[in-house]
């Protein structure tokens, strides 16, 4: 299905699971999008940041989005397609629409600095891959060093119609939201999806600032469907309560170099995978935090039996 | 009293007290200091980034010296002394300790990279301040775009007796903890202090790696003292669970940019400041921040009843 | 005298003199300012990036700002504000305007990166030095990692009626210049100075494209003065056979990091400062590198005996 | 032919060639790399920065190295084979080995900070790609901003066999040249070729350091050759006389992020490329930079008759 401008609901960012040799484990690639399909999430989002998507051989790539888009049961497939040039951008775009993906994720290269700069590099981008596939906007400065106003993304949205989705990642955030919603209001900015990630750190408030999702990949992606079913559903205190639950192990999970190794670590344990293991080069887990990460689950399922693994 | 490198609990990040017409509210610093006192502090950091050191005037700074060792009952009273030039760095140092305080912290500029670096910069810093000054190594990657190994941190800290102290800042950085107590385990480090910052966000298991307290901010250091006491006293589960009852706020306090009007706004809610102005160029809260900070403080107040302000 | 928009000419950067034990030598700097005089500069910039203004004490900055408001006989004297916080820029930009100087330079923080952020960043600064202080904007990305459109430029100008020069430093910039200009004759942007940095290496055509002057130091900037003038006076050709007679010296001084030793080493050596001493940290030549310059020197007195030494 | 680390001499970094529509130019390669051989270049690099390699399909890539293999004459071919991750990285190398090419360039990517972090990324590049592959360090800080100490190049060398050259695009680096070669004399870093690039900026002094050729894209491969060649024969003057004369264009065409349109226009000037096209996205000259491009180039073919186009 193709992604729309009303998308909403949970998007996790899938990891790609591999083998401990470092090939592709492509069993436990379909359990997981079966997984993703069986909870409830709206769609996903493959060859993200923390897909390991440059670490891939372009038929890998290509083999991944395939698998998601027969297990997901017609939900929308988002593709990462960032690239440092824009002819590697354009095939997997098209190749993944032609496969039978929703949309793409597109990510500013780091040297962008200027408004300028920001809004014509997507003006190019979407040359590049033609105006007919949806695109998302990635806005995540932490990683990407690249910062955009509201004003940007909203001129970024206004000059190509295709753009349909805005992943949220900006740190600190919320009044962002509130700003770009403010636009809409006042009509200076058409009707976007915002999904959010960062882990799903403040998925709490930014629920209630106007966002219509989360787009991000903390192991328990059923503690993001709670969050925003409870907060559409006017249920704040409820949504909060099973947050902080979560919050720890969120927290955990959200430290920059180590969180995907957390996070492939909880989903092993929880079945989902059959290894922890991250194509080189990657990161692994201590002794010392596997002991923690086992910690935090075992104080979370005092209160979320679906964390006693 | 002068800062060694045994130095152990909790040294809260003062925040500099002002007006609302940018002056400095002289009356808040000394009730600051009071209640960092009254509750317990083993010391405290004035002039630190959150302090907003570099808005300062220099008779300013000196003054904030001089009524934090008035307040602090003799407990170590540590001086950012962080500055472009070596000039101002030791003209600080040096009447911060005829002051009375009892060490300095020096962040290493932005601009350095390699080890040698880093390491060099710290050399010609101890020439400059003197060799009789105690000093803490900030090490603080995320803002300060500087990256120290383990081994890095050791070479600075063996080739200058007067280092007694590190703030650790590193994110992710429980390994850090772990990789430094190992080397004085073994023998290739002599023993320092080391205290944690990053808001508190990583206390709980901070402390477990071998921390020796927080060197931070957050709006409620009473909390920090508890989770600090109650590890050393090998009470692992109280340690978290009131950790716990105040991560949704110290995460929420942790957003970089608008963190210190977090605590600043709490602060003042407290009834410590009288105000929770900064001086400009500074962030304010938006009144929907302030109501979510609101909700935080009456959330955690349930189980923390000194939250209930 | 006071600087105004419609300034042109050659603005010296001076080096601050030091003895080899660190202190100020302050008979080379009244030394350094009468020959910036005497050879017909229309004016100077103290207390830039490569006057090692950072490392300076308070009442040295003064004293230098002093001492070439004594010496340059009226012309206008540039003094570099830039400081991490507003209240040092405010204190020493006023006791400068009170000690005659024509003017202040003020950089961008490294940490800007939105077009928005850097014209708020201009209207902050001029708030707090005050609207009667003219200033002088400094666009140096290279070193500063801040890129100003010429968009954002013209806005930080027509917002800011004191400001009355720009330093284009970017590089390359010769478009910018050209962007500028063709601003001021479609009347969106009011007439402003614009004078070139980088250490005169673009001076040839930056003329050409509509630059006023230079305000850089290279260490004969009579050849600055030359080919302002005979580009002003339309002898493209001379300009051009000056200038290159100097470019491998312009070249090997425009270094980052040892260009400033290069600098110092051939004013010393000119016998206009009697050390080339930096305060510490600083960088110094190898003897290879003096033997190079000495090299370079020598080829240049073939064509231009100043350079005879 | 393979490289090995007593290569020698001018290897030009060869742009791609595109047709105004975007296509590869193939007839260009072709002729640009007969061109190469016949003025006696000592090998060439393909796929480096300066020639486009992100824009490229794998297909293109694969079609330039062949091509490259073909017109040589046996000459070594290295292939720019940096990516954002080693399954593209091994791929290519590989490809480029069966292919005939001589040896691969591997730039660090930007985010290396420490000396860890940098020798522990071409120990898994070289895991990668196999050990049987020669390898070239590409240290090029202005660009990349990866800081690499003379230690650390001494380091990856020595604890990789197969790394045969460093290219060497420091700046400013010809201390660096220096260190390294004593380093050699000392015997702590075996010999090894260090070829230069940043334009041909520095050749002159740079060969005078011990620096065996160059490693750029300079428009005058022949002025490249003359240089390394004189100075070979211990002809010093007359190796700066002709180096002088080019320099003015050499700096023209140094400028970041414009220097390839003016390389470009300068090839397709002297009818070696068909178009000056750069694929999206790309510069272009405006008329006045191409007016002082031809300005340039008559000024110097008054001494060297090759620039008379």
């Amino acid at each position: 299905m193709r992604l729309t401008p009303d998308a909403s609901g949970v998007f996790p960012i899938a990891p790609t699971p591999f083998n401990p040799d470092g090939s592709v484990d492509w069993t436990s690639a379909d359990r997981l999008f079966e997984f993703y399909h069986d909870i409830g999430s709206d769609g996903i989002t493959v060859l993200g940041i923390m897909g390991e998507a440059p670490k891939l051989e372009p038929e890998e790539s290509v083999g991944l989005v395939k698998r998601a888009v027969a297990k997901m049961g017609g939900k929308p497939i988002i593709v990462g397609v960032s690239a440092p040039g824009f002819a590697a951008m354009r095939s997997l775009a098209r190749q993944a629409m032609d496969l039978g993906a929703g949309g793409v994720m597109i990510a500013p290269p780091p040297s962008l600095r200027t408004d300028d700069q920001i809004t014509g590099y997507y003006a190019q981008a979407v040359e590049a891959i033609g105006t007919d596939i949806p695109f998302v906007i990635q806005d995540y400065p932490l990683t990407l060093s690249v910062v955009m106003t509201p004003a940007v993304i909203r001129k970024i949205v206004m000059d190509n119609p295709s753009c349909v989705m805005l992943k949220h990642e900006d740190w600190p955030g919320l009044e962002k939201i509130s700003a770009l919603r403010k636009f809409q209001a006042e009509g200076s900015l058409r009707p976007i999806s915002i999904v959010t990630g960062n882990g799903g750190l403040f998925l709490d408030f930014e629920m209630e600032r106007g966002a219509d999702g989360a787009n991000t990949g903390y192991a328990f992606p059923e503690l993001l469907i709670d969050v925003v079913r409870l907060q559409k559903a006017g249920q704040r205190d409820a949504a909060h309560d099973i947050f902080d639950v979560h919050l720890p192990l969120m927290r955990y999970e959200q430290q920059q170099g180590v969180g995907l190794a957390v996070r492939k670590y909880t989903l092993a344990k929880r079945g989902i995978l059959s290894h922890d293991a991250q194509r080189k080069p990657g990161s692994a887990l201590s002794a010392a935090a596997k002991a923690e990460v086992d910690y935090l689950l075992a104080r979370i399922a005092k209160h979320d039996r679906r964390a006693k693994i």
